[in-house]
């Protein structure tokens, strides 16, 4: 697993690609990037910074972390990943601004991307250069530095949203970083990242949080979670995530949320149409459409796990 | 596995619960429930109806049943299941009645109740009473003869819905089968049956299926899939479903799904209006209920697989 021919970095007893790699929040996201380039033999030294003693010590003892460190200490790592839900991302921010080291390169790993820039440039101003935006497309239902793993990222995507700002260095540092924990590299606009996500992950989540809000407010709701089966158990999975994490989400990309609700609730529109009508064949054909297209998705090929 | 004490039946080497038993439809559903019955020895001789000369045939070698037949001759059997499509009952019905057994017992599988009950009436008249409607909760994936196993109703739900006109004789034997099979036997009404199942079957599918469609429609879509992770995957496994059978279930329940629907729209708005309005705390109450149940729902039990 390593990668003696990194560009940029160096190999095996050299100079490894990050010196000093500082995590904030160091649980499955960000603890198991640690332990990638570790793995790889690519980073020095790992501080972890977090608001929990206890956190940070188990993260040391797993060996995920050196040494617990303080943000304005991080400042002056190499590299900085963030992985903390995104709405404590600015508060992050100002934490490191006044310390940031001159060759420091920030990072994130949240889910939204737009509101995450907005508020780098707030933090940062005139060295938003140095912060480069991203979102690993990998996590698992377990969460803690208990769950972290060296492969998580292992045939993963990680989405960067780069800056007009960033120097290609920092830009090719980051790349490296995620390409050494085994990731593929896509890069977008902040913008549509927003909204591919929005599409795909946050109004998934928002449908199966109000599907399983209304089943729970019926007067009947004991016999219908009785009666519920696989069909209802998977549609509804995403429904027991976490309430901080989402409430977060679903604040800071609510705009682009907004727009693929109406278009869900416009499709919703037109099946009842046809069921009000009692259109079978319209019905027939929207269906197959539907249902040829989701068995040809990723037919044959185990889907990638997410924290969306 | 042998109820050799199955009150009303006999046991072993004596007359066993249902000498004949006829099933119209010998897929996943229909042949496991001869499988479990023969495997008990509460079965005589299995009959098997349906348009296809080569399922039949599977069926025969694979020793579900025992011989083809016409749907006159299975309306002479002690008990029919009809495992067919909700929109094919009507016609099974009519294919049946006119050469009805004085002591034939008629049940079903359907995913709806209420359109059945109705069908049966039309087709039955005044031989009602041989009916007896009913829909075990249990199915897979899988679908066809080479699907069916003995175990498939083993710690599974049947919902019957027995008519005021059963006699109680009638709704033993369907109980005796069903509980021979392994299953838990509910007794409901139909209209109960039906908004319930609407409520965490069918409308789930529904919003599956409309979801993936404005997915499909997204003129970016090929990135939006490209993109989508394990939540997307789950939550829109069941809009892979058969059209035909969704078709059928979606124009025989709209009305009950309609309500369902209609609630649903309510708590989305309900949502949406807090993160309009930006309250965090009010939408982190809603989610943290949701979470909650959700995670408490059958916590560390295997949930049951349904054809729902």
């Amino acid at each position: 697993m390593s990668h003696p021919d990194s560009a940029g970095g160096a190999s095996g007893s050299s100079r490894p690609l990050v010196p000093v790699l500082a995590v904030v929040g160091v649980g499955l996201i960000g603890g198991s990037f640690a332990a990638a380039l570790r793995r790889a033999g690519q980073v020095g030294e790992v501080w972890g910074v977090g608001r929990q003693v206890a956190t940070l010590e188990q993260a040391r003892k797993l060996g995920l972390i050196d040494r617990p460190a303080t943000l304005q200490e991080a400042a002056r790592a190499d590299l900085v990943l963030m992985a903390v839900p995104v709405g404590a991302t600015r508060a992050t921010l100002d934490g490191l601004a006044p310390h940031l080291g001159p060759d420091t390169v920030v990072t994130d790993a949240g889910s939204t991307k737009m509101d995450v820039v907005r508020a780098a440039r707030e933090a940062l101003g005139g060295r938003i250069g140095q912060f480069v935006p991203g979102h690993p497309i990998a996590g698992s239902e377990q969460s803690g530095p208990g769950a972290a793993f060296a492969d998580l990222y292992q045939d993963r995507t990680v989405i960067l949203t780069p800056l007009d700002e960033n120097p290609p260095g920092a830009v090719g540092l980051v790349e490296q970083a995620w390409g050494t924990c085994g990731a593929r590299i896509r890069t977008m606009r902040p913008g549509e990242h927003d909204t591919v996500l929005a599409s795909v992950s946050h109004v998934p989540h928002l449908l199966a949080f109000a599907y399983m809000a209304q089943v729970l407010e019926a007067a009947d709701a004991p016999l219908r979670l009785d009666l519920a089966g696989s069909g209802f158990r998977d549609f509804t999975r995403i429904a027991g995530g976490s309430p901080d994490m989402w409430r977060d989400i679903f604040l800071a990309n609510r705009e682009a949320m907004m727009q693929e609700t109406a278009a869900v609730r416009r499709a919703l529109d037109a099946f009842e149409q046809a069921m009000r009508q009692g259109d079978a064949a319209g019905l027939q054909a929207m269906l197959e459409t539907v249902s040829k297209s989701r068995r040809a998705w990723r037919a044959g090929q185990p889907s990638p796990d997410t924290n969306e």
